[in-house]
């Protein structure tokens, strides 16, 4: 039975790679460089796509927001007139705890892929499942919490392993925690060794420009891709 | 293709629930009350039992700890003396991202049912599926960190429904977050009318008597009901 059993799972993981491997060439071949962020819930994503949204430049980057539920996340991006799409997985998805590629591909109809230089999907809140799902992305980025204490990285390190990019966020709660910035980093770089790291707080707008500008240099990397 | 594959979580789930049942008979007959406890990850679960098991009077509490990987809360929990036993779904369970009932059966010939009151299940840091799969517990309870926002109501409402007792924690974090506590409070009610709750700060202790106390009074009402 468990032989089955896995044989089943690699099974799925390999249809969603395949399906992956559709959007990826579709996104290339619209020329949009795709961000996977990801995150615990309530570590802040939504937060601070609103302040690095703010001012792109001329850099068009639209969101696809992936919640089990509602669009709250959506409306609070759609303010800023930015093209936004909602996709639920708990509408016709079964309430799934992550993204896959066939939900993403689903949702291609309603993306503008023709008017972004970059699409930052966020993925639904979560430190596990999101993290075996290749949706198409060009990149991987995942939002920690200091709040969240030292020993997320040890905990749940497949996440930590398959991003890029650690965004260590809310860092103006530091003063008020026990948690010791230091000890987070080095968990953070024993379970992934270099491992791009950014400090931020969405609340106080510390490190939203070096945010801003990692996702805009990632984007014009794109674009000059898709004119050559 | 989309109802066969309604179908097979409906039997998936199915399974579980037999298996939870018979979980929940085994645990009725050691007259061993078992708390289904969740959050997402770092809301502080092993923080506040760190601080509920210090001092349990003459009430035995054992603790199953899940995680994806590793012990660390494990042995946290386990210099308090108190009996703890580490089930890790990334070893032979596929990395899953919550408890089943399958998983905790296999556990229960390693758990000291003849020698405790009360069986505490810390389950894995999720807001999704922990919710959705009954392990043979008595009673389900959640904690929410404040500084994950006053709308995970809203975006996890079935985590929220699911539990007897929403635990709001870190409440010393409020003066340093823009987050409103009536709001989040009202969105809790809103989600799950009548649901109830508790204020703790597992740092400062504040509020951990009043949890305390409703664990015990669960326990002896289990012990009762077992001398019965």
């Amino acid at each position: 039975m468990h032989r089955v059993k896995v044989r089943v799972v690699e099974d799925a993981l390999d249809a969603n790679n395949t399906i992956a491997r559709a959007n990826r060439q579709d996104f290339d071949r619209a020329g949009v460089t795709v961000v996977n962020l990801m995150s615990a819930p309530g570590a802040g994503k939504t937060a601070l796509l609103e302040r690095v949204l703010a001012d792109t430049g001329d850099v068009r980057i639209g969101v696809l927001e992936g919640d089990v539920e509602g669009s709250l996340d959506a409306e609070r991006l759609a303010s800023l007139h930015v093209p936004v799409v909602q996709l639920n997985t708990g509408a016709g998805f079964g309430g799934e705890c992550h993204l896959d590629a066939n939900m993403v591909r689903s949702a291609l109809g309603s993306l503008p892929l023709a008017d972004i230089d970059m699409l930052i999907i966020e993925n639904v809140g979560n430190l596990v499942c999101p993290a075996e799902f290749r949706v198409g992305e060009d990149v991987r980025a995942m939002v920690c919490s200091v709040a969240e204490g030292e020993d997320k990285p040890l905990k749940y390190p497949l996440m930590f392993r398959a991003c890029e990019l650690a965004i260590v966020n809310k860092i103006d709660l530091l003063p008020h925690t026990d948690v010791d910035l230091d000890t987070l980093l080095g968990n953070l770089h024993a379970v992934h060794p270099g491992i791009e790291q950014l400090l931020t707080s969405a609340r106080t707008g510390e490190g939203v420009d070096a945010l801003r500008d990692w996702l805009l240099v990632r984007a014009s990397r794109s674009e000059a891709h898709a004119v050559a």
